[in-house]
């Protein structure tokens, strides 16, 4: 795109990336600021997305035999305190709620009132609260697996905020799963971080690298934390899911015991893992371009949108009615396996509704003007694709390939994010060359750096942090990858190595 | 049943109908106490139920134009402020959320820190918090009329709880709209009473009277309040959704202003309407039987359990075969147009089996034994009929019939319920025999009392505070019906009255 063309957004990724995304945000209609610090209100464009995130993986975790169900908001102190370094990770971010009325207060404005006799936390996170449950839904190994799952709204008091990403509430997903042994357990851990990938690439069309956590990373209590990681487009990495293997630690703290076949009774092993709203902040900026988001058509708030247009008031009759026609005919055709949504837009206010959809990100734009109908044929334009590149189809072969042409973006977002990682992923053995890609050529654009660094590291916690210091580099996982095993010599100190990870600045 | 037969459910309806009702909900493995006072833990055969219920509702609002969104969890105090009535209405029951952090305390425990400068409400109710958003969507009569719902957890501090009906966080939806017009926000609070009428009746097989709310009992800021009530087999109403015509209450407090056609600036007139995880109180307190619960087919949490019987263990694998294939056949023949959900049960437990899905309420039981695949019949149970009344069907006839089945239990369900309110619903006409109709014959059993009495009312606050203070009897509502326009008088004081209202005892 030539310097002088017109973008949606303002600024473009290349002038200020972080500002960027929060236009992106804003003009894609689909999420705003609320005045409760960090929360956000997700409106219904950004909403509709969620709802399609919810549905797939809803029926991606039952497959698994998994059921929903649902636990308090709140979660007494002392529950939360039975796990030690659980609530060590999360006493920071805490809201407490304190009191359960509201009264005249001296000055007649309403004062809190009805103080608890003991506080109650709004749930971070779910552990405690769904392991009172399952130390009660549990006592012999017939019981076990336990396979359940939340979808709930949760509360962190983050400092510093940014819309989808870093929110005080947000909207996730929670799985929780109590096994009779560790490997099963383990299993489980496995099986769900498989599920986010698959999710991750095949709907978000959002490629990932599947690794562990290192020590220092792990969620607070967890024996071991597996994640997912993407590359967003000013090469930072963003945490995209994970999956918790947490031993029997909380199993200890919540007596979530049973009776194993041989009649002792033993601590169960149990699993948490989750995904959250933080998915669209991901999405977006792995996907969106200078003139706003662009949906992948898997997940998309919607897929098609006709716009009529006419200059003539007596062309708007015809041209209504072949747009509602084919709005119709394009619903009922794929209605059973692959229900399409196609929205009409024939609000009168000139190149503005182009553009809307353009920066909403809607995967397919059809305008039918009455030229198309005299041809019988509509003019199409993909999102993924120059906005000028439009191009005139004959309309029931439209009809016929609309899910070929939705396939098609879909696999073209993938393969784009992928290509665009694989640009910015090295592997780096020298310490110096590791500093300078991580070093911004560019004073003035911090954000721009190097991308991911395939580098050895020799396991201490002292190296990982030091680099932490110096850098605000991180290490996001090791990979499952097994041809990332080789001996090597860790990038900090030098000191022997037998695998590669991944490096990078993070979200 | 005769007095000595055995029930699932101890104590039985007769004996003590709010234990029973206890007992229901923890038997049908529906839903459990939380720790947490007064908050529920929805177990998974409850939330499945609740799923379906949201499935259907979804579409009934998306049909009307209406779409999702998500707002912050929590209020601050002074938007609770902006609407006198309503701030009076909630403030004796808000959880207040005070600090955001635990820190060590001078005994080594946790305690609330990071005082936040000013409190914020966990929502009882989300008017003022999505009437911050409305102010900023709306500028002209061109972005009206918005149609908005959330699906959320609200908190309600209610000192007396009882499972899904009264519980201090609950589930629900709450649909927010904005019109330019009075007349228009009127149409939209009627459409959406008829939504859960039709919803309650045709999917829960709950009858219910629609009608408004007298202004003692509006929702706190509401120039108008509709609702549908239902009688519970205990006689008492049950206020299973309400429909709220705001006026311009809500937009003068939230300022919630648009350009009209012609130029000037008004006010815009909201609507808000809800239904809540009650329904599940409602429906097995208008279904249950002395064995459990009883799910209508449209809602049920599964609709057919298949218990494979054998003694021998060479009938095994034969009667396995045979029920994996029926279940597949029964799932596939149905997937496009009614998607059924059937299990297999086949834990070796013996008769303790058959009852736990009686008690589950799932509609439709099959047998399925090595006689029975010998002539190629499957034996089947109705959870509307008395146990004992198993039925002999061809496998192939029961797999054609299955849905001429459940839609006969869902008829059948609803024509039940249908004839005991009609039963206990009576015109009264003298004082005095309201007043013995209200008069538990039996003190012992202060709930079983005569049921709705269709009685003249004057419409004086006095009248019906009267009534509430001697009987604990209300007026449930006004009903729409036009057949009860006549001229009486009221039951209270004698005064001229035009309309028998719906007097009861209520949840």
């Amino acid at each position: 795109m030539g310097k002088n063309e017109k973008t949606a957004i303002t600024p473009v990724r290349s002038e200020d990336y972080p500002e960027w995304y929060q236009q992106v945000v804003k003009e894609s209609d689909l999420a705003e600021q609320s005045p409760v610090r960090g929360c956000m209100v997700i409106k219904p464009w950004g909403y509709a997305l969620w709802e399609n995130i919810q549905h797939v993986l809803d029926d991606m975790f039952k497959a698994t035999g998994v059921k929903n169900a649902y636990f308090p908001l709140f979660i007494p102190l002392e529950f939360l305190e039975k796990e030690a370094e659980h609530v060590e990770g999360f006493a920071k971010e805490c809201a407490v709620v304190t009191h359960h009325r509201l009264e005249k207060g001296p000055d007649g404005g309403l004062v809190p009132a009805g103080k608890l006799a003991e506080p109650l936390v709004v749930r971070p996170t779910s552990e405690t609260i769904i392991g009172d449950s399952f130390a009660k839904w549990v006592s012999s190994y017939r019981d076990l697996p336990v396979l359940i799952n939340q979808w709930a709204n949760v509360v962190r008091w983050e400092m510093r905020t940014r819309i989808f990403l870093r929110t005080s509430e947000f909207l996730w997903q929670e799985g929780h799963t109590v096994h009779a042994t560790s490997q099963e357990a383990i299993e489980r851990t496995d099986m769900m971080l498989d599920v986010y990938e698959k999710f991750a690439q095949e709907y978000l069309a959002i490629p990932v690298i599947k690794g562990r956590k290192s020590p220092s990373e792990r969620f607070p209590g967890a024996v071991d934390t597996m994640c997912i990681e993407a590359m967003m487009q000013d090469r930072k990495a963003l945490q995209a899911g994970t999956s918790h293997f947490l031993g029997q630690n909380f199993a200890k703290g919540s007596e979530i015991k049973f009776q194993s076949v041989d009649e002792s009774e033993v601590y169960a092993w149990t699993t948490s893992w989750g995904v959250s709203t933080r998915l669209i902040g991901g999405l977006i900026m792995t996907h969106g371009d200078d003139d706003g988001i662009i949906m992948p058509p898997m997940v998309a708030s919607s897929h098609i949108v006709l716009l009529p247009i006419y200059r003539k008031p007596e062309d708007k009759v015809r041209v209504m009615e072949f747009t509602e026609a084919l709005a119709k005919e394009l619903r009922d055709k794929y209605y059973h396996h692959r229900r399409l949504s196609v929205d009409i837009d024939s609000r009168e206010i000139g190149g503005a509704r182009g553009w809307d959809w353009i920066k909403k990100g809607i995967p397919v734009r059809v305008e039918i003007g009455p030229r198309d109908i005299d041809n019988n044929s509509v003019f199409v334009a993909r999102r993924d694709k120059k906005h000028k590149d439009k191009e005139s189809v004959e309309r029931d072969r439209f009809i016929d390939k609309i899910t070929e042409i939705l396939d098609d973006i879909q696999i073209n977002l993938y393969n784009r994010a992928l290509a665009y990682r694989e640009e910015n992923t090295i592997p780096i053995d020298d310490k110096k060359e590791f500093y300078e890609f991580y070093t911004p050529k560019n004073r003035d654009k911090p954000e721009i750096h190097g991308g991911f660094a395939m580098s050895h590291w020799c396991g201490s916690e002292e190296c990982e942090a030091k680099i932490k210091e110096e850098l605000k580099v991180t290490i996001r996982c090791i990979p499952i990858d097994d041809n990332l095993t080789e001996n090597g010599k860790c990038i900090c100190c030098n000191s022997a190595s037998d695998k590669r990870v991944v490096f990078a600045k993070a979200y």
